[in-house]
């Protein structure tokens, strides 16, 4: 897990990291989290004045409702901190959409999908200048649309899912499925030019460009962000995805597409927002002037 | 065309059809209104305290920005009505969408998809309470998502839309190409034991269930609710519609599907929703006792 302290001016003042105890079970996850918030608040200049913390799994404003990986179920979010503080809780992949919205790629854009591509797919809707999270929290899952409807089964049980064509993680895994090659990676089947390579890659650019135009006749988003590992690709993902993109929609222009501009610190910053916000601030991210590093913050 | 004088309690005083006369230009059909209107209102007791206005194509609350098929081109609001009154236009399914989250099978109920399946196939998402239209009004092309990549062209030029296996004109062209009789209706096909109209029939279920998977997995609604010609075929569409989008789904339950509730009365009183809200009325709506009917205002 990752942390810091960001100042009222967006100044990332302090970052770490620490790692995160799963194995022992999910009450040692939140002390651990407890433990590092003290550590963080002790290390800065008195007291934050609000705590932003992005959780994976099912998530309100002030409970982390559902999480299988840690096994949480309805934790609030005042058991995180051990600091008399307001605290927001977040979604991870929408907490880093309000990063891109706010201070990244979507400055000024009220209407736009985040997609990191990753190890796995799930996107953040922004909607009216906020990510929407739908009636329950379990929206923006485009990973799991079914973009070939007599495609390959998913790991989560469904067919023809968007993620397991083109996650990293899928684009390695068909690499290796059909070249007998192990633990080659995503960015190395994106630069190669053996024939399985190239299949496997257009099979994940055109499953991309299925649910990109599926997502834009649905939202019509005034762009869309790619971003996480896969997005590294650039003009390998990004020139095929737009050219099928539109191709695909005959009576409609395309959105046009941009890299992320926060990176792995986009979930960070958002959480900064967020503890903001809990702060009674915000106002505070739209004049921040960030130094925006192609490396983490914390790696 | 087709409009009506509803009063503060919402009860509908006067409903009326008159023929919309595309033939004689843009400009003749923007005049056919504003007599309409002024007919309306004169028909009163006094002047009505706003209108709403429900207009084809690309629109904002303001501006009739664009319809192919009337050949309008940035009309004002101001500009289809004779009376000195506020005014506020909406988007035919959108405004549908809103009456169905106002007075009818989605009262109540924040987030849901409204999706009428008639001639064609376009979807209102309500998000927050309010029908969402996206960046720059285009939003809820759901009929023209790609549900079969490889899938026949739709008459829009794109290939395997959703509407060019599922609406009530789909159904009954497909039939007609592969059994060589002409003129059988949609609902003809889906009452039929023929073979042909099974496999046409299934085709369109089959469709329609990878739509709303995707709307699911996208947008998390509350509910579905199904409107138009084609929801009058009752458990014929709902059940096995229900049956492959719970199957579709694997890590999260299915919403609910259920008929809309207005009919094609959904329109008018949409527009009466507007039209209260531009009296600065829009409060108005919720507290109504509509005797919802089954057979149409105006027919």
């Amino acid at each position: 897990m990752k942390g810091g302290l960001v100042s009222e001016s967006g100044a990332v003042l302090l970052s770490e990291r620490r790692p995160t105890p799963v194995s022992e079970g999910p009450e040692a996850v939140v002390a651990a989290i407890r433990d590092f918030i003290g550590h963080l608040a002790d290390s800065g200049d008195g007291n934050p004045a609000g705590v932003g913390l992005v959780v994976p799994g099912l998530v309100s404003e002030d409970t982390a409702l559902y999480a299988a990986n840690l096994g949480w179920s309805d934790v609030p979010a005042t058991a995180f901190t051990p600091l008399d503080v307001p605290v927001l809780l977040g979604h991870d992949v929408r907490t880093g959409g309000l990063a891109e919205s706010v201070l990244g790629a979507g400055r000024g854009v009220s209407d736009f999908l985040f997609l990191p591509i990753g190890t796995g797919i799930a996107g953040a809707m922004i909607l009216h200048g906020e990510p929407y999270g739908g009636a329950s929290g379990w929206g923006g899952e485009i990973g799991h649309i079914p973009v070939f409807p007599d495609g390959e089964q998913c790991a989560c049980g469904q067919f023809g899912c968007l993620e397991t064509y083109a996650s990293a993680a899928s684009v390695g895994r068909r690499y290796s499925q059909r070249s007998g090659l192990e633990g080659i990676r995503a960015e190395q089947v994106v630069a190669s030019d053996d024939p399985v390579a190239i299949e496997v890659w257009d099979e994940a650019v055109e499953a991309l460009s299925l649910a990109l135009a599926t997502y834009t006749l649905l939202l019509d988003p005034t762009m869309i962000v790619l971003g996480g590992g896969l997005a590294e690709a650039g003009p390998a993902l990004f020139d095929p995805v737009r050219t099928r993109l539109v191709k695909r929609l005959a009576f409609r222009a395309a959105p046009p597409l941009h890299p992320a501009a926060l990176g792995v610190d986009a979930g960070m910053l958002g959480a900064s927002l967020l503890g903001w916000r809990a702060a009674g601030r915000p106002e505070l991210g739209p004049g921040w002037v960030l130094d925006v590093r192609s490396q983490p913050l914390v790696s």
